[in-house]
């Protein structure tokens, strides 16, 4: 991988990389914040997952979570939203194709070959950050926001052993049944539904739970909220009887403002699991 | 003014106006972050001026000042760097024209008639403030970076009794002696050299001294170390015996992840003043 830059912050580094991913079949960018301790030792993961749109750059630049995770000693890693070049498939409209990967393996043409964010993040990405940094791959937790809450809750769900624990942002939680689900997943994955249900947080919670802690944070004011479908995913978790923390933030809205506002609580609730 | 945007953030708002600004013959645009206490009360200010390129977006969005601010019960402003649109003079340079106001009151064509950003921040934005938002004129600080440290420090030498405090991030201390100030100065205020003195921080310095503290924090690995010529400022302070904390922060560079790094203790500092 190549370092593009790498600024000093809050005692520790903020670096950027790009290497060539197997996945997506393109030069992939990438973010990781690396805590002081680092230096010495490996230190625990957080992945952040981010929104449509977004770039490895948003909540590296908007999150404020360095603060927080330089605190606690733990790393951040900001990986981008889908791959990206004049080369590779992409749609007009700004919720498919680059910007929109939906943190899935596309199936179906023209996606195929490059869409695959699922692989990336839970295979690719995780080996060639541990090959190269400084990090304790037996000490990972993952969050996300919107599209990336959506990955992060799927993931969490399918490899409870890998992720500690899982915390959201207005996480896009029932695509099967949403308008930011149903287009995408006949565009990557086809028509037949029975393949969209390993991608559905709340159909996962329903099948499989999770063994470790669960934070979701919703703004009452998201504007998005129809999309988001926050009902599925805080049902599935009643009737699982799944323990978890469901907030509703009164007045908060989806943008990087209400992240930030609750950041230093998302990050102290991954660095005790992390930690424990 | 007209609200562009409003966003809950920690617990109080950020908010986005444009309005027609006189003193730079065009519609102008900055941000605000009102913290919870100001729906009740007025609540001191603190002012943020940005560096070279800046609009009011990037501090309000990069520096995660609001978090500090909100716990101390601070409002923070962040002023556009410079008038802007279509009839408004530029250069094709990024350090002169638009984006690059350099916090002067232009006296030579073609920049006179618009480029008046000091008559705005010291004079006609407070106005429109105070009668508008929840805020408490006679408890103001004011900071800034690069070109906006070089406004922060100016305006507080010239107007001690209106600021209480100031701070600094990588400022453009000395701009009669650097290319980041020479060929702005020729430009906006002509060849009279005498007419340059009273936007020098470092000659205000020598001059004035400031009753207030001062904190400045400077990284030892700034790209534009030569430019913002550090040791005139603090040369100045110390040839004045001025009281006040000059930081060289080791291995940190000219970039909003050094500004976000000491973010706390900007705020903190300021708030010991404000609160006095």
């Amino acid at each position: 991988m190549k370092k593009i830059s790498e600024n000093k912050a809050f005692g520790g580094t903020q670096e950027v990389y790009s290497h060539f991913s197997k996945s997506n079949d393109c030069e992939m960018t990438f973010g990781v914040f690396l805590p002081e301790e680092a230096s010495n030792n490996k230190v625990p993961i957080l992945w952040y997952l981010s929104g449509l749109t977004c770039t490895h750059e948003n909540a590296m630049t908007k999150s404020g979570a360095q603060v927080w995770a330089a605190e606690q000693g733990i790393a951040l890693i900001f990986p981008d939203t889908s791959p990206r070049g004049d080369k590779i498939p992409d749609d007009q409209s700004f919720d498919l194709g680059q910007g929109a990967g939906f943190y899935v393996n596309a199936t179906n043409d023209p996606w195929s070959k490059n869409f695959n964010m699922w692989d990336y993040i839970t295979n690719e990405l995780p080996e060639l950050v541990f090959n190269n940094l400084s990090l304790d791959e037996n000490r990972q937790s993952i969050m996300g926001h919107s599209m990336g809450g959506h990955g992060a809750l799927t993931m969490a769900f399918t490899f409870p052993k890998t992720y500690r624990s899982v915390s959201a942002f207005s996480p896009i939680t029932n695509p099967t049944k949403s308008d930011w689900g149903i287009k995408q997943f006949t565009a990557y994955l086809g028509e037949d539904q029975v393949k969209w249900q390993d991608y559905d947080a709340s159909l996962l919670m329903r099948k499989n739970g999770f063994p470790g802690p669960i934070l979701i944070d919703q703004g009452s004011a998201d504007q998005f909220w129809d999309l988001l479908r926050p009902n599925a995913i805080s049902e599935a978790m009643i009737e699982k009887k799944q323990a978890g923390l469901y907030r509703i933030q009164e007045g908060y809205d989806h943008s990087y403002f209400f992240i930030s506002s609750f950041m230093e609580d998302h990050i102290s609730f991954h660095a005790e699991a992390l930690y424990r």
